[in-house]
This record gives structure tokens, sequence and C-alpha cells, in this order.
């Protein structure tokens, strides 16, 4: 098992002619596979499906406080689902609105207030010059289009196996004002699989925002989802290390049900101080009457509390674990000690990500296209699509078969070799 | 049966001193009653219960084209709710975005979305000295207070029985660049009742706006809530007049089956040109990654089309008949021929609108809250809450049963005559 880079050229050129032969046979297959997006699989939507029979035409639709599901009301949510969500973002009912069925349209809509009406009213963020965000890279597309839709420069920060390079945080949030706020998805990180350490958790509730109206965009997408039972992550809880650290105010926290019961037809929340959420509801009382509360209630009858929602992600995990393993194993065997890639292996979350040699990601990718195999676009999971080495690649593992996921992981290894060896002739 | 305006003072003194008599019996029966909001009544709620039967979890989650309603996709609505929606817009499914729960949800965040972005790519409305819109009067309070957050200025415009006096608007939309809007409920108007006449939906479309991101906001909230199967309003189409007229941008079309099916619980769309709907999208994508599909197709299912859904509002409106006459029948029979206040007795809709005598509307919703029944804050049906005239008042008759309609209404009688005798006799 020689590594790439310690190739002659000769060597490599023989490597290069056979793996153009391989992808020839490859391509001929017709393949039609897709790793591009974190969506789950039929197996998991099934487990859902049970969720469906819990409201039917007979059912009592008030709430445990009486208040009836089917009108107008209950604007942060019906009470027993605050708790349901509560439980699982570790705050108290009273933190928590429950909206609807998206945590990104939460925090698009969040951003959307700051640039209309300021945060708990400082000026509006479209009246200043300019407004940053941190970037931890790399990162989540989504986060990333919905500052750039409207108009924040946004700033990379490294991300390692810790969480952000915290130094380079604090010397943006504590010196520039125009600094407003940073995207973290702190738990099996999108896409790279990590989880911030306590210190790193400690150093961003101990923040010194220069700006009175910096928050942390703490997107706990995948708090739940473990991939093994007895080896998982666990995160300090960001609110109370916030409120311990005199900075209650400081950061908001989105978490949906969109990959435990059903993306699209789950339920979304929003968690912070009492100061914000009631902030909040001043400026969202006007946006609508309410959202979807019968959903809600589908939602905390069928789940119950935060043992049903463990029980149900158990069997979640179970589906996910060999669609992991079935790359992690490829990208094992076939990339190795080559030199030409890293990656890490994740203990829960959605992702594998995958860094390739600088200047060939976005090769890997359109020779995987070619192939029949769709990856997340190259720079996706950067600001602006700039990945400034080329190099990272984000692999979605949970909608494929383990069947389909065996076939697209070999050949994703086949065009990484291909790309690596092309690039390294190309520079001697 | 005397006109209190032609009363001597003596006369009215002595009828004031029998309605403090009357008005001191009623409030010592500790009444609590709401005529205060357009919420469905409770037997209207359960019309809708069978649509909870519709999907289970044995159910096809697949839309006729194949897609699957459970996981992501499908940002423009699953088509055959948009189908749905679009037959009962008038309009084909093109020209129709299905989104979430809430009608006035997307008028906000269309609002939104043009002070952030502009309109079709004009300047961002945030980035304008002045922003200003038109609003019909009386009219949905839950409009103004959009406008209001934002800080538009809002201008009032009389409405008739025809609709808004179109010589005004004429006037502010062709000269007035700062003029970007007006709010429309065209037909069964919020609060009077009305419906816009044919010549006034095609001066509508006929405008020629000093802006270019002029629009017209058409909440069509009630087109299909008639109350009588055989004496019922239509109004013109106004996307096909925009049309007609070369005007085919200018209108937002909204609605919702939240008074259909479920408030909070229903599918809300947006109707409007391609070249909108496209403008509108290319922003969305970045918001959501799309609304409940399984709630669409459960409304898709349940109501299947503009026949099925006709047939369910023929039960609203028998539910909701009796309890509109049983206080028309007691305006009528109280105040009839007595000239402190006028009304008009809707075809369809949510509301009747009294008309009191100027100065009195703030008075009488404040003996009506201290004889127990609360009605909607005098003012409410005005930008800024200010009527000029202190004279509107809007009734919600849809909420209390028909016995606990009849005796609100009788409260509220009583509290106009108390009401206009105090201010007759002020003014001698």
């Amino acid at each position: 098992m020689k590594k790439y880079t310690e190739m002659t050229k000769d060597e490599l050129l023989t490597l290069k002619a056979a793996l153009e032969e391989e992808f020839k046979t490859v391509e001929a297959k017709g393949l039609s596979l897709n790793m591009a997006r974190g969506k789950p699989g039929l197996a998991q939507l099934e487990l859902a499906m049970p969720m469906l029979d819990v409201l039917t035409s007979k059912s009592d639709m008030n709430t445990i406080l009486g208040n009836d599901t089917r009108n107008y009301g209950d604007l942060d949510g019906i009470g027993e689902c605050r708790i349901l969500m509560a439980a699982m973002m570790g705050v108290h009912k009273d933190n928590v609105i429950v909206c609807g069925n998206s945590s990104l349209n939460i925090m698009y809509d969040t951003i959307a207030r700051s640039m209309n009406f300021g945060v708990n009213g400082s000026t509006p963020w479209c009246k200043l010059d300019k407004v940053k965000f941190l970037c931890p890279v790399p990162g989540y597309d989504r986060h990333f289009a919905i500052t750039e839709q409207f108009g924040i420069e946004m700033i990379n920060i490294p991300l390692s196996n810790d969480g952000p390079d915290m130094d380079l945080v604090e010397q943006y949030v504590n010196n520039d004002p125009a600094v407003k706020g940073i995207w973290c998805v702190p738990k099996y990180s999108n896409p790279t699989g990590i989880s911030y350490s306590d210190e790193t958790v400690r150093r961003f509730a101990a923040l010194k925002p220069a700006a009175e109206d910096f928050r942390i965009y703490w997107d706990n997408a995948y708090g739940m989802h473990h991939l093994y039972e007895d080896d998982y992550d666990e995160i300090l809880n960001i609110i109370t290390e916030c409120e311990n650290a005199g900075n209650p105010d400081m950061v908001y926290v989105f978490a949906s049900t969109s990959k435990i019961s059903f993306p699209g037809a789950g339920v979304a929340a929003i968690a912070s101080s009492l100061n914000n959420i009631d902030n909040i509801l001043k400026l969202m009382t006007v946006q609508t009457i309410g959202h979807d509360k019968i959903n809600q209630l589908r939602h905390a009858r069928f789940f119950k509390d935060l043992d049903g929602l463990k029980a149900h992600m158990k069997k979640h995990g179970d589906i996910l674990r060999p669609k992991f393993e079935a790359v992690e194993k490829t990208l094992e065997a076939e990339l190795g000690g080559r030199d030409i890639g890293s990656w890490v292996s994740p203990k829960g979350g959605y992702f594998i990500s995958f860094e390739a040699m600088p200047g060939c990601a976005k090769r890997i990718v359109a020779l995987c296209k070619q192939a029949g195999v769709i990856m997340t676009g190259a720079g996706a999971t950067y600001p602006y699509h700039k990945d400034p080495q080329d190099s990272n690649i984000r692999i979605a593992p949970s909608f494929p078969s383990p069947e389909e996921m065996q076939v697209a992981s070999e050949v994703f290894v086949l065009c990484v070799k291909l790309a690596s060896a092309e690039k390294l002739l190309s520079e001697m």
C-alpha cells in the first residue's frame, strides 16, 4: 500500500491508466445514485408512520390545559409540545417557542427580524453599513445561504475536532462591533461530524461581544442523532453556560424533529432566555396567529417524553449505522495509508466529511457525476461556495440503501484516486 | 319607534334612566361572552374532523407524481394541493405556491421580502426614505399591524359598498412612487362584508402605478364563505383582469383553508403571475426547504376538488347563518329606525360591521365589557387603531353558540342605546 505522494512519475502514469480503465467500466454501468443531501432514507420514514394514527376523527383535540388545538391561539406552541421540545433541548418549557415545520425557517426569520427591527431594540441591521457573521468551515451550506441572501459578510473560521478556532472567534467577537453572529452546529457538526469540547462551549459562553446585539446561532440539529448506543458525544448546555457566565441573552438554540419524525412535517423550536423569547413573541404575533398546533399535538402524544424520543432515535441509529460503516469501510480499505485524503468517522449526525488533496474536490465531484453518482457540489460547505483549498467534500450516506451506498462509495474512492493521480502528475 | 335624534332632553333623560336600570340588571348576571375574533365555532371545527382519518400508517404517502410527501422537496407545494388551491383561487396551478398554515404569514413574508430585497429586483424598501400603503377602511387589523410593524406609512381610503374609493386610489397609486401597495379583502370584506364591484376590480387592474414595485395585496380570505346558497357575491378574477389590462405582475392573491378545514392547521397559498412566482421561489428557497407536504396531501385527498370544497363550505354556511341572523334580527328590532347606528347584512364572510354615532364606538365597547361581553377593540379596524370618527365596531358572530349570540346581541344593542343617549345629552 504505497502512498501516492511517494510514487514516481512512471508509477503514477501506470496507476492512472489502470484507474481510467476501471472508471470506463463503471461509467458504462449507467449508475444513478445520490449522496448529495442529508435526506432520511425510506426505512427511516417508515419509523414515524404510526404517528399518523395518533389523531383521528374520534380524538380529544384539547391540550392538557384544555385549549382546542383546532382553533386559533397558543402562538408560542401548545404546552405539551413545548415541554417535549424543552426536554430535547435541555431547557425549561418557558424558554421554548414551538413553531412550524422547519428550524431553518426559524433561523431565517430570526435573521430577517434582526435586519428589520434589530435585536431586542438595537439598530436594525439593514440600517448599518456592514454586518458580519462568523462561519466555522466547513459548515452547513443553508446557513451560509441565509447570511449571503441578506448581504451579511461572512468570515471563515477554521473548525478543528474541538470546534471552531476560539482564539479567532474571541478576537472577532470581542473587538468588532460589526460581528453580529456566528453559525454553529455544535454536535455532530455538518459536515465534519465533530462535537464541540466543553472548553469550546465555555469559551463561547464567556465571550464579551463588542456588539450588544451579537448572538450565537446554535443549530443543535443532531442533538439526539447518535449512531452508537454506547459511544456517543455529549456537549455542554450552552443556555446554562451562558447564564452562568452572565450572558443569558447571548444565544439562540434551534432544533427540530425533521430527522426524527418527518422532514417537512415535523415540528421545530427555538430556545433562548426569557428576555429573548419575549422579544421574539412581541414581533412574531404580527407575523402569524399561530403555528400548526394539531401537528404539535400529534408529536407530543406520539413521542410522549424524552425517553420516547430516545427510544425512537435508537431505531434511526440502527438504520443509519450500516450506511455510515459501508462508506467508512470502503474509504479505509481503498484510501487508507495512500496519503490522498482524510476523514473523521463520526459518532452521529448525517455526514462524513472528506478532505481531499488540495485542488481535487471539484474534479472528484465532476468525475463522480460522470460516473452517475451525485455528490454535494464542491465548495458548498464554504461561504460563497468558495473552498479556498478546493478540498472538502460532504458525503451524505443516509438516503441510499446500504447496497447502493456500497456501490456509490466504491465509485467515490475510484474518483478520489483518479483525481489525485491526475493532480500529482500535473505537478511533476 | 322614535328616532333618538328627534327626542327632547326630557325624553332622553327618561330613556337614559331606564336604560341604566336595564344595564344594571344585565351587569348583575355576570356574563362572559366574546364577539371579538373571527374564530370558527365548535360545530364548524367538527366538520373537518374526518380529515384526520384520511392519512394513516397504512396510507400511500406519495403524490400523484410519485414524490414522497414524508421527505424534503416540493418547495412550491405538492401538485395535487396546488391544483386544489388553484381551483379555489381561479388560476392555473403553476401560478400558485402552497405554503404552510397561514396566509397572514405569507403576506407578512411578502412584505418582509420586499423590505429586504425589493420586488423583482427593485430597490429594497428598507433603503427608501418612505414607503406608503393604502388601507381601505374600515379594514382588517392584522393587515394594518404588518405594515405598522415595518414602519410603512398607512393612508386611509374610504370603503363604500362597491369597494375602496377608486378615484382616491388612482390618484395615490398613479402619482406617488412611494405608494407600494394596497391591502384588499375584496369579497365579504373584513369587517363590512361588502364585495368589490366589477367596475372596482377593473379599475384596480387598470392602475398605472408610479412605482414599478407597487402591488395589490388581494387577501381573498372569504372567497368561498357564503351564508346563503342562492344569494351570494361573486367578484371578477383580479389575476385575469390584470393580465388583460397589461399589468400581469401587479397583484398578489392570498387564500387559505384556515376557516375551511382548521384554523392553524390548514394550508395557505399565494397566487400571482409566473414572473412573480418565480421571483418569490428564488428567495424562498433560502428561507425553507419546503412546507408541510403531509398536511397538503391530507387536504388534497380530503377535499378532492372544487366541488368538494363547495360542498364543505355549504356546511359552514348552515352553521354560521343562524348566528348572523340572530345578530341582524336583534339589531333590526332594537335599533332599526332609531337613527343611532347602521350596518350591512353581509351575504358571507365572518363579520358584521356596525357604524355607531360618531364618538360612540369606544364607549359602547367599554359598556359591553362592563356587562361581560368582549368586543373587538374600538379603532381596531383602522390603521394605528385610530378611527377618526370613533364610530366603527366589528361584530364577530362565529364563535359563540346561537343562544350565546342572542344574549350577546341584546347586551350590545342595549349598550348602543345607552351610549347614544349619553352622547346626545352631552351635546344639548
